[in-house]
């Protein structure tokens, strides 16, 4: 034996200190466990008073063991347990499972008891798992010293904090006939601990991903050094992640449970995957251990179910995978190989009518074109697990298929493919494998756009103006005197802006000018920007400038309005630029509008915070905002013609708001 | 009959138009299904080669087939099937059910064909389901005019646009024994659409909840109308939500797929449940269906599984439920009822000795104290099927209970009280009974803080100037005369605040006074906050006036460091204080930091777009920013009595960066 923990995953031999002749007690449930797993060396159990249970003669002490025992499992009452550790050692058993309970998790008391436990062992040269723990599985070497009693050999190694959430992970993969490479209740960690065993399946020839559901790490600096030996995957579902949940960690095993976004940088450091929950920890540990690695992220989908490939398609968008083209020779020869009414594509729906040999057929015509085939069977096809070729990059999902199923994931299991149950859960499972690599850049989100002519800037605002809406006071003026008179009009500062149907981006040819303060600034302003605008733009129309109030300093809205070929008008709230274009913090209601509507899309944005009194700032007026929406959305009712409004920036005050821009499309 | 399609759901007699004798045809199955379904009334098979079928005599036409036929299912070539449609209606057949495909699924002939079906079906007063569709089942009438043959009984109602994803949900409420009340396969939607079936089991007295996977809705107006008179829950898995998966959408059934966020804003406004999965679309239904409504948010979870109630507490958590405190006298009630040494809390935990009778006892005492019990087998509870009340406020999770989780679930599932698979998805979906409530605020994220004392402005920012670090320049001044030299020396603009180690929030005491530009202003500045900090905190030891440059405007970011009682120093990095509180924008690493690192660290917030060259403007400097954070992660390494570094806001331009407030924590 190699390694230190060797004695409690491959012992020659086992002695159940504690064995039990009533059945419904833990000392006789493993006890039989073990033996009904086929343990392959002698099992010992240690009963002063009976003579033999399950068939098995009984040693009255420790101390009359053979000194071939390399493994004892301990359930006996706490308070006997550091003695019977210590008796372990000295009988030269060098591991010891503490199924009982009555230590740390009860108190001060228990506490005591555990750490005389650990001295005892640390004493004697005795490895302990637990105290007050589910056992160890290892069906490798037939050692079923745990409950339930599972056999199937697997590659997961399953470590939990939680000896029923193991044990549930553990029934997943037998009742789907994946099995696992071994299952360690960790218990209340006395001794051994998630580093220690990080450290034995990371050499262990059977595991090939460590699955972990933890409630906190136990010895941060042993963990790291123990994971970056590690060259096998990990997954961690790491537990305690909201206050209350933490609180409830820290009752369960009374171990501290660090803040959760430091787990998320730990982790991604170590290069751990982290679960999201108990199935997304399953689904991962089966797709590192089971698929083969990608090459790139280019997939193909190859389904019965145009349904499940529609929702797959959702998901590797969302992952960054790219359903790419079919090339056309590819194309070509499948419209050869198919029958004529098959439409050839990407998603490729083979329809209900799709046999296991259609299947095989088009995925191997088209194995090399791909870094991965998707493969999606969505009825009960016979024969489904013929279809699949174990070692390539092959992604299989099985749904719809009742009986027929069942039975064909269970035979592509044993073939170690992995089959996920739904679209969606095989995606992410597959979007695993490219975890630590860089993402594609995602798309910056589409701006609001429809289709056909924008309205002049002051035929816009005249619009709302004639709405009621509070747009910024401006005039349109055709010479320099003419934005004299209105920016005095209008009070200084003022912004002087050119209108031209040609000119899109203002500012690019020197189109805008702000914070004129002095009638002769806005004369000058007026002769610099046709001059720039004549010479940026030479062929453009220009009908003049806008003069417009600068408006005082707020917080900066959004308020736009769609028309949907099929929903028709849908008006939406956003705030300030960045908000909306970088977190795509906006709401959308369809029309009509009521008041409480509006005020309700406006507390739904995230930022919310910023209208109603941030950062010590008076709350912004939110009935005017509310009025703004539901004018929109009248607008848009009465109005069939206006595609798209776009008014950025509305500025909100604490007694009511400024529209500044304002940006109206027409078809 | 009252609801015009009656003659499909529960018909006195069924033929079907093209029945046939060979058992892989679905012609077949589909009549051998209808027979072992056992369907009340009679079942013609209709073939004109063909004597008998199934032990059932063939009709040869339809014009032959007996007056009292209420529904036709048929399964013939499409060329066939307008005339045969036609036929029907003029035999009094007033439903059909059309299997056959090669519709418009298959571009524009058979497009053409399609509306010839409509039509015929129109004239001769046929309501059709289908073309290209898997048909219809309904258990409660032992109509399973569809495939696989499931007959078991159920309140949840399900469309389907997809055969085959329909199949599967199907298939999953008949293997975990909940039945469901319908299943329709839309096909292409020629006739009979959503709103159709919406209506029908709005009406339908064996449905409780409509779930239904959709890729469009097919006429919105309609659509509207009938959801807001629909009493019963709706749940939708809308497919098609991506660019990609809206293509696939629309080439896979034909039907615009509008634009996401305008399906989200409909659903809304009916109080439409929105699915984000599969297995969320049949929780959800599941939940809505069989869950007792809640009077509140106040949950007691009782459990075996320490592990699972955790991850509960932390789904609970972000749900907004209230896991409250046991009541002190209930608390004693249970302390009386349990073994001493169970810790009586919230989650209650029964651990692995708990048996169906503790569970009862322990929700029978608890009862009338909570909205909602939250019970979760996590091993396998013989019995644990008698432990819940149907009809009580309880929510059931079961895992790792194997066999006997299995068998408890479906004893109550057949008393109607649902069980959900793992402590995640019960507690999801029971928020789904929430979720057109107003959710209770969201807190704001705690800020950055550790525990200790500040140092004083002046000794921080030195602390920085030490390491080198681009702190914005100033000086500490002690008169009116000091503080005009300084601001001359530093070149005006200027800012000046108060510095007093009792004084924190500066601003509220007039302790700031910023963009100071003449010396004069500046000296009497000085007097000013003098004046005003002596005045609002009297008792302050003042030491001074810090005089700095004003930033020029640039990017703000934020640099910090933490250090976690367990992880140690934490360095953080985030962009702006409304995209750190409001966002939680922010991105973590645990020293050492290497630049590479570093730089990752800056692009790996959501915003970090205004970092890189956002609207125009030039890039900031990622070098700069990156090695601050290099620098904070050393002084936490060299400094380990800093607690917490705030450095808010850092600026960061096209060349450089500054630091202009700086918060350090020691112990």
């Amino acid at each position: 034996m190699s390694h230190p923990l060797d004695p409690i995953f491959r012992p020659r031999s086992v002695a159940v200190i504690g064995a039990s002749t009533a059945p419904e007690k833990y000392g006789h449930i493993i006890l039989k466990n073990i033996l009904d797993a086929g343990f392959p060396g002698p099992v010992y159990p240690v009963n002063p008073k009976a003579t033999e249970i399950l068939g098995r003669p009984c040693v009255s002490r420790i101390a009359d063991l053979p000194f071939d025992v390399d493994l004892a499992v301990v359930i006996i009452p706490a308070a006997a347990v550091p003695q019977a550790v210590e008796e372990c050692g000295q009988r030269g058993i060098r591991a010891a499972i503490v199924i009982s309970g009555g230590f740390a998790e009860r108190g001060e008391e228990g506490a005591a008891l555990q750490r005389e436990l650990v001295e005892a062992a640390r004493r004697s040269g005795v490895r302990a798992v637990g105290p007050n723990c589910q056992g160890v599985n290892n069906p490798h070497h037939r050692l079923c010293a745990s409950w339930p009693l599972l056999t199937l050999k697997g590659e997961i190694a399953i470590l939990s904090q939680s000896g029923t959430v193991g044990a549930a992970l553990m029934d997943w993969a037998s009742e789907e006939a994946l099995g696992c490479s071994a299952f360690v209740s960790l218990g209340n960690r006395s001794d051994v601990d998630e580093s220690d065993l990080i450290d034995y399946f990371a050499q262990d020839s059977q595991t090939r991903v460590i699955a972990a559901y933890l409630e906190g790490v136990k010895d941060l600096d042993r963990f790291r050094q123990v994971v970056s030996q590690c060259a096998k995957p990990i997954v961690i579902l790491k537990a305690g992640r909201t206050a209350e949940g933490r609180r409830a960690a820290e009752s369960h095993t009374k171990s501290l449970a660090g803040r959760d976004e430091l787990y998320s940088a730990l982790f991604r450091r170590l290069r751990i995957h982290r679960a999201d929950s108990l199935e997304d920890l399953y689904d991962a540990a089966k797709a590192l251990a089971y698929l083969p690695r990608p090459a790139g992220r280019r997939i193909l989908m190859v389904t019965s179910s145009g349904g499940s490939a529609i929702l797959a398609t959702d998901w590797a968008e969302w992952s960054g995978l790219t359903i790419a083209p079919l090339p056309e020779p590819v194309a070509d020869s499948l419209r050869a190989l198919l029958p004529a009414h098959y439409i050839v594509g990407n998603p490729l729906d083979l329809t209900g009518d799709a046999t296991a040999a259609l299947y095989r057929t088009v995925l191997d015509a088209t194995a090399s074109h791909y870094d991965y085939q998707i493969i999606i069977f969505g009825d009960p096809i016979l024969g489904a697990s013929e279809a699949a070729t174990p070692g390539r990059p092959q992604l299989a999902i099985f749904l719809g298929g009742a009986d027929v199923e069942r039975q064909e994931r269970e035979r592509l299991h044993r073939k170690k493919v992995p089959v996920f149950p739904t679209p969606e859960r095989g995606i992410r499972a597959l979007a695993r494998l490219y975890a630590f690599e860089a993402a594609p850049p995602a798309a910056l989100p589409s701006a609001l756009t429809g289709q056909g002519r924008w309205l002049a800037e002051p035929e816009a605002l005249q619009l709302l103006v004639s709405y009621g809406l509070p747009v910024i006071p401006h005039r349109l003026v055709t010479s320099a005197e003419e934005a004299a008179r209105a920016a005095r009009e209008l009070g200084f500062p003022v912004a002087l802006k050119v209108v031209a149907p040609e000119i899109v981006h203002k500012s690019d040819v020197g189109g805008v000018i702000l914070n004129v303060s002095a009638p002769e600034d806005a004369r000058a302003a007026f002769m610099a920007i046709m001059d720039q605008a004549q010479r940026g733009a030479p062929l453009a129309s220009i009908r003049g400038i806008l003069v417009a109030s600068m408006a005082a300093r707020g917080t900066e809205a959004i308020v736009g309005m769609i028309r949907d070929a099929q929903f028709g008008p849908a008006v939406m709230f956003g705030l300030g630029g960045t908000f909306v274009e970088l977190y795509r913090d906006v709401s959308f209601r369809l029309p009509p509008l009521s008041l409480p509507e509006a005020r309700a899309m406006l507390l739904e944005v995230k930022a919310a915070a910023v209208l109603t009194g941030y950062r010590g700032q008076p709350p912004r007026d939110l009935e005017a905002l509310a009025s703004c929406l539901c004018t929109v959305a009248r607008i848009a009712a009465e109005h069939p013609e206006i595609q798209a409004i776009d008014l950025n920036p509305v500025i909100a005050y604490e007694h009511g708001c400024v529209i500044v821009d304002a940006k109206i499309q027409v078809q």
